[in-house]
């Protein structure tokens, strides 16, 4: 049994592999049994199965979770349907390529997860050190999938790692040539700078926004972050001047109050956080941009760049 | 001996009643004998004074603060200074009369802090009423004296007590004509918006504003006044709904991030208490900038209104 | 024969009541007797109707006016019809209940008209009763219906004296607060601040508006309501600084030029008018938008605000 | 006896000739007598004098007229003073050089209101007609002395004049390249535009604004001249479309909100009133600027444009 | 066989005429032999034709050129089809009226050619000569039938040479009233203030532009305008002031930063070009807005013009 | 002889050393003999000095150059003087600090020149590097001590080497995180961005901007750059896709029209470049204004940022 695609399957094909679930719903068939509906999908399509006679004491499969999958390719009223034979939600040991599934972040989450660590590991200073693990303690296991944003940049699976990791690695090369910056400080703010995000929207765990939260709307990531960075600190017992930097890094780091920062940055690791952040959601939509235009071509209007882009000639070098 | 104010003294006056430190320094006579340096003020004048043979344990009178003093006035290189008699701190029962010694609020801060303190009482939510005195009692003293802003509206001792009692006459009123408004969220609203103030800027206990504090400028008394909001609903075990919406009225009554709110109100409470606090300082700003205006005439720039204001003939009704 | 509302009506009841005339037309029969083309209406529908044999001398009902009508439901082309054997015009001693067949204002046109007149009684100044009444009476017949504006807020038949009423009420309760503002000419302000609307724009007298008028495009309510105001200065002998002062919060209580007002108010009965105008007008919009939206829910975007509203729950006080 | 500047003169020299009147004040002398105190000047410069023996009936010249003025210079304390043996007001058949005396528009004001005169003349309109004599009839004498700024542009005796007799030209030449255009309509337009500023500003007779009035302040020229427009209605019966499209080139000569304008032009007679409007203050602001400023060179920020101007080398061909 | 426009064009009709490519492609019938396919035009319609039998070593007529054309109307699956007998490209003598097949300038190209010929020839100044025929000579052919803008403003064949030469004439009007700008500077930087569009957008010879170039996109023509400037400089010998003073025309006739002018105008010239050519646009954008509005009626809302447009009564003098 | 800084002269001293010339001045002494006066400086101070009898065939030293000199200082008129005894212009192969007399780069400009010429050849595009090098060269000698601005950032001596140089290495660490931006391309927009500052501003040999071209002022940077490189590609015969790119770098590099880039980045080097030059302004800027503020304190407002600057206690882990 091969390894198809969702648009590759056909009517009598047989299927065994990996897909995820965008919608699952549990009903009843004409003879009152529970069964259950399901919306499975890869990335190249969807494909509808339905799995008879469901213990009704079992949990329905989350929508965003990853399941291992068998059975044969139908027809129903002219559309294809999986009939299942045998199913079961994904493992921590299974192969899954979620790459495969939905648009994900190219490396690894526990790579990424991993790098982070390393860098808090490696402050200097302990206030620093305690205020940024507990915040990733406070996360808790959402950062694994969460993307950065629910369609600007890095929207994706792991986006918001994947997003983090590049800023600091961004920042590590500041840090070479502003070797007066303070390192702690700056990569701290770094890996916090977004976790209010956890908060601020729902994401399955697939990476896909559904909505923003009440404290989204009313409130933001960059308050709630500092009222989580609070709650950090008097958990570590860390008070007064790093606290009161990274609340000003949080509140500041989108630069402008026409873009939600009250205050401007104010310090240098302040501002530097902002430009990074800015370089690193630019140079993502960007890519993403060009990626989808032929070269020598113009895209179409990027709305949240509020221009065109243009895909260069690289190579014209010989004209 | 009468009463004089200080533009009256003359050499060899007599003089006994109160007066406000500005500053206050402990210095060395010839003989190396501490002596302090203090100059004194009502609302009329400053006069210099010496208290010599200082017991050095004693403690300098702070600058803000009323002494009752009693001296003669003499005539030292030209210029008046009081020798001093007698002299101490003023007490809890002194009839001083603050209103002639700085500006101050039109009633007294005992009374205006009672009036909150009922309204208070008066509310059916517990949750907001043990919010909003979780967030009083973190205020502390010094709201008695607090003014409501160094220089734009209720620059004044205890203008932040009587901009906020105002708002709540304000908001009963508007409480008449749109009464499905929660007139406890609203009331809780307006009592808690500017309480921030407090740790966002320092002054003097006669409400003279002397600087902003580091809090102050890298975060400001909006984001200020949401972390103590969170530090009083943990105090208070109070969590959920009512914690966001006073949450987010703190956050979003200037209106506009133009003017330092992330988000606008996003419910009518929120609204109200935005306009209501525009009304009672652009009130209390006109007010003060045509008192100072001739009838017929237009007064110098505004500042903080960004155009002159007219003194209008309101009697011109004969002609 | 009860009370049914259009949504009820199925084929062979009998109706008897009154109907909003959404639009009227007179046509000929195939004989080449004029008939009349009705569609009538109350808040729950519309039915359409023809009434045979017009005696063509005899006036068409104006759009917008109610009819009392008698008649028999029918189908025809498998839509209902109302097959008329009575009607007449609305006359002023029916007891129609107009809110039954469009959005009104919660009180009735003549008590809210009985509130203004009273208040003008009220004024201390000749000057200014005078003027007011003045403008009243240029205003005519219409501001019994007119709505404030044609979707931004008070949207509904009599809405202009809705929002004038409300506003006095506010004017009210902020001259207990503020008692030295002087009460004549607020009063004034609030009452003639919107009737310039009546010449900007056309209004049935269901409050519905069907357009703007060729002033309201190229002058706007602000600009027609000064020259109005001239006019009323002319017919009742009062010139100078009143007029000039009324003529200011006209053109002023817009606030900014931004919003039309080419000068800012500038004096302080000036600046309360705006504010009373923006909170009542912002009171309504946000009330009707809270009201379509279920607690603990978020709104579409609001055009007119700008953003999102969000309905609370008022009373999750227990959690 | 030759003509002399003012700041030729020099101790002993004899006077005679006409002199500007910058302040006049009857004072009284040591023994009681009136006399006053006049400084008198023409564009060079400015010099005392006292007229003694006052007779006490007379008035004293306005300041910004011009008198006929002889007699003998003098010392005292050190500065000139002008001993007058004669003098008397300026009168109508006098040939005195206003250029002289102050700044002035380069032709006549005789020749610029006969300029207009016979443009209005030539309308085949009869309402513009009648509306735009009645205009001019309402602005009186002041029209002849009265500048069209107090400092951006046409900041002189008769700039007003000045100003609109250049749009006319201007205007009739658009009128070639666009016969569209309705002529009468935009003449009319041109001659009116700015005659409000007559009651927006005080000007004495030498072109000279001392201040801005209370309308003026409270309303500006573009609102009181829809009043006075609507007062010229009245007066000659014209109502209707001519009057409503006056209104609007008013109320939109200055094109956009930010500058005064609550409509923007919407009709191409307005649109192209405001073009001409600000073609001619510009060409006029940056004529004044480059005649300060050397070949080759920049000047300071010009206030009004926002920027340096620079005066080119034309001649610079041969390079 | 007389002169039919398209739309009366019905079955069985013969035509002969001048009639405008849309689109023309080679393709091969079933026998593999090449025919071509072309859609062709006059301003009231479009019709289909074949031309059978194509030698393939012709060339397939450019869309946007004008054939002569003879041939029979037949109907061919229900739509009318020309059946081609004989046809030819247009010849430089051909009578051929363009303005019957495409929006066209009212004058012809020849004729606006010759009077900016005409007005390049009478520069007192070599250097300006010099420069503006480089200028022209590198803008080349397609001068002659180039629009002014995809949209906007003289969005028809010919429309640069209508906007160029109708602004020439608005300049011979200015230089009338203000005669001490320099002619010669002023009608160059006219002439050459928009040829950097034939570098910007690409339009066939009807005046259509079917997209914007790499450069129209990444520089725009204000820079390509200049950089071709630096070309016609070295072509020409001309260096130093008239070629910077050009350059800073080119540069600023927007007029400000955000319509694309890093320099506001600096000196008289460079101000009057800008303001000519905004009065140009915007009375050919106004005409053309007000050309499809009845009198006494408003416009939709003009997409450029942010406004709607008001076609006023002219003639509503006798009421 | 020691060395001494010209803040430690002393009446009798012996200096010799190398010294700044900040202005020179023939003159001639009472019997009519040529003499120099002199005003020399270092980072601590200024002293006069003459050289008499001047040869007058030689030239005086020129502003902004330094130069070796002897002498003893004495006193003149209660000021310092130093009298000459020997005297040369600075060589080659002098060992003088610029450092000690004027703010410089922390590096030495041949340094930063073999970095930008390392980097040059290190492309693989041959159409980059014959552009860039084509560049440098027509810079030519005044890029060693040109300033990147006159008060913004980096004005010091070679400031615009120091600008270009970090920001070459700030994109070398970008080129990392974002391995898919073309190397050349990026690196070569960083190379020549400024290069038009050097016709835009003047400067002396220290790095001291005295004032803006006319081309400057007329054009600027950006658009001098651009024609500069047009001018680049004629000479090394390079055209299409690398010019257009490099054209579009340099137009877009200020990211926005307010700031004066007529276009906004278009490609991801373009974006990149924009964001790199800015980060590196503004750390520059902020390094600048933290070290001039003590810890824990706010500078004064710095006006490029708009803002104040807070120098963090970065030490504060103990509390």
């Amino acid at each position: 049994m091969e390894n198809y695609t969702v648009c590759q399957l056909q009517k009598d094909m047989r299927f065994e592999g990996f897909l995820l679930v965008r919608t699952a719903e549990k009903r009843k068939d004409s003879k009152g049994n529970d069964y259950v509906d399901l919306n499975l999908a890869d990335r190249t399509g969807e494909i509808n199965c339905k799995i008879w006679s469901w213990d009704s004491r079992e949990q329905v499969p989350a929508s965003g979770s990853a399941v291992k999958i068998r059975g044969t390719v139908q027809e129903y009223n002219g559309r294809l349907q999986l009939r299942v034979e045998k199913w079961r939600a994904v493992q921590a040991e299974d192969p899954v390529d979620m790459q495969a599934l939905v648009p994900c972040a190219p490396r690894k989450p526990e790579e990424m997860r991993e790098d982070i660590r390393r860098t808090v590991a490696s402050f200097r200073s302990e206030a620093l050190r305690k205020l940024t693990e507990a915040m990733l303690d406070m996360a808790g296991e959402e950062l694994e999938w969460f993307p950065a944003a629910q369609r600007m940049h890095h929207a994706e699976r792991s986006g918001l790692l994947h997003h983090t990791t590049d800023m600091l690695r961004v920042a590590e090369g500041l840090l070479q040539v502003y070797p007066w910056l303070n390192r702690d400080l700056l990569l701290a703010g770094v890996i916090i700078h977004d976790l209010g995000k956890i908060e601020e929207m729902r994401s399955d765990q697939a990476g896909n926004v559904t909505d923003y939260t009440r404290d989204g709307q009313l409130l933001g990531h960059l308050v709630r972050g500092i009222t989580n960075l609070n709650r950090a600190a008097d958990r570590t017992g860390v008070h007064g001047e790093p606290v009161a930097l990274l609340e000003h890094m949080l509140l500041s780091h989108h630069g402008e109050a026409e873009f939600g920062s009250p205050r401007p940055p104010m310090f240098p690791e302040a501002e530097a956080l902002h430009w990074i952040d800015m370089m690193d959601a630019r140079m993502n939509t960007m890519k993403t941009a060009m990626d989808k235009t032929p070269e020598g071509a113009f895209s179409e209007k990027i709305y949240s760049l509020e221009r065109r882009v243009y895909h260069p000639f690289y190579t014209e070098d010989a004209e």
